[in-house]
């Protein structure tokens, strides 16, 4: 069973086709957020701050951290992205001790990231472009941490699923040459808005299951594009969840403060029997109760998790699976 | 591609593997409804109209019809259901123009429904046990009509779903040598509460598939039996559908004036591209806005679908596919 260990200082978060589906926080990147684009530029990290506590609050396992600010004092990413990867990782582990995903497209930004990074973190990501495989695959090798893979390469991203299987297998066979073994790559088979390909829920579908049975891998996907442009979009996405679950997805990178999606995850971890018990469902109701009576999300599932020891704050273990 | 096509005098309900899952109003049953119960007994049937066309608002595709009622004044069935059956399918065809299931475990009370249903009704239910294939399959052949089949047998229930999935095959194999077609056998492969068995959900999932794939049968199921006993049932409902959709479920026997599980159905049919456009989706993201902005769901829907002649109201043309 394919296990991918992923680990801040002290705490340990598996993406595993046995464990409950990992949820990986998105919210600290600036990409389409101008407001936080312009307060990093100006060295104002309190957002920052507040999306890493309250995601954790709300059941991230795993947070997601984007440095991919372009500064109008300085268009050069090469130049801004590292320093700034580093301080964001750095504060992020101050406040709380869940495992990071180091996300840029700048191998600068990577290696800052992963210098800063204590434990074991998750790195996003490599694609099937030659230049990005040359350049990624030494530092997953050199730092011996797993990496997220995203299934275009030099073409683009193929509409066809059968080409960004290809694409997949290829980098877990170039990942392979490296030494680095299959259960450390978390392939990204791409999701596309339902809107504009109507098969694209049925493509995640097929592509998870067979990167599952024929390459072993674990996968995740950036899980709200699937209804973009599209109204009453956390319905489609709480369906979405689900159904991916069911067909094998292991995890993905979404917006944790949001209790419809986070609700569909707890209960199709319940329905594949990653919940002993129901144990965590039961607890989650009643987060859900404090929730209809008025309680925000964040507050409640943060006071649940305190007392049980569940989240990745600074307090207690994360719950593992007896 | 596996169909299952059921009529009422002008409408008609295909279940299909290429199709939107076939909601089936559980509503017009009196079991565990004892209020339901007395008044049938007392020649009042107010809640059985009003079902009826609420059930259909909301989007019911076909109406299940159960007279399962223990009279004080008789308490033997197989007197009191056939008459009780005929006199409910008559009045629930007065009143609506959609498909309807006979639902009774008393023979007779099946054939009365066979006698007053217009159309093709669907057939509620043979199961494994001899004596009672003996009896129903003859009624499924005479009346050309499709069936629900119950995967317990003699023995009962099994946990294992490989005895589960022997016994719809059994019955699959009996109704041949009656002359009755694969296509119209709907298998319920018996859906566990997962408080009392964790792997009810997997259990439920992979039979699909199984019955599906080996069988090339259409399945349906009691989905709320899935949450029995635990809170929120709403919640896991609303990830159970699209998670059994995914594997190949078709129809549900279901309460269709819950908005959660019908806003995760329609979003599975997105999701499984069996909604052409998004079109149904979008008419029902309208009918949310109106249940957010106040208005009742089944008014709201009801509104919605007399303005796209969408329902099986007596209106207007059931939405076929292109």
């Amino acid at each position: 069973m394919t296990r991918t260990v992923i680990e801040s200082k002290t705490k340990t978060a598996v993406i595993g086709f046995e464990e409950p589906f990992c949820v990986i926080g998105e919210r600290i990147n600036p990409t389409g957020r101008k407001k936080l684009a312009a307060q990093l530029e100006a060295g104002d990290f309190s957002t920052v701050e507040r999306d890493a506590v309250e995601q954790v609050a709300c059941g991230a396992m795993v947070l997601d951290v984007n440095a991919g600010v372009v500064y109008n004092s300085n268009p050069d990413p090469n130049e801004t992205e590292p320093p700034l990867m580093r301080r964001m990782i750095e504060l992020v582990q101050e406040l709380v001790d869940v495992p990071l995903c180091i996300d840029s497209s700048v191998p600068a930004a990577l290696e800052a990231g992963l210098e800063a990074a204590e434990g074991r973190p998750l790195l996003n990501s490599v694609t099937g472009e030659e230049e990005r495989l040359e350049q990624v695959l030494p530092l997953v090798k050199k730092y011996n941490v797993p990496v997220v893979a995203i299934s275009n390469d030099d073409t683009g991203i193929s509409e066809d699923p059968d080409v960004r299987f290809a694409v997949a297998r290829k980098i877990v066979e170039r990942a392979a040459d490296f030494g680095i073994p299959a259960h450390d790559i978390v392939v990204d088979p791409l999701v596309m808005p339902i809107g504009a390909m109507a098969s694209a829920g049925q493509q995640v579908f097929q592509l998870v299951r067979r990167l599952r049975e024929e390459l072993g891998v674990n996968t995740t996907c950036g899980a709200s594009n699937i209804s973009f442009g599209l109204p009453h979009r956390h319905g489609i996405n709480a369906a979405f969840l689900p159904m991916a679950i069911a067909a094998g997805m292991t995890s993905a990178i979404m917006n944790p403060t949001r209790p419809v999606e986070m609700e569909a995850v707890r209960a199709a971890n319940l329905l594949m029997n990653h919940d002993p018990h129901g144990a965590d469902w039961i607890r989650f109701a009643r987060v859900l109760d404090a929730v209809g009576a008025g309680t925000p999300f964040a507050e409640a599932a943060g006071a649940s998790a305190a007392a049980h020891g569940a989240a990745g704050g600074r307090r207690g273990g994360r719950r593992r699976r007896g």
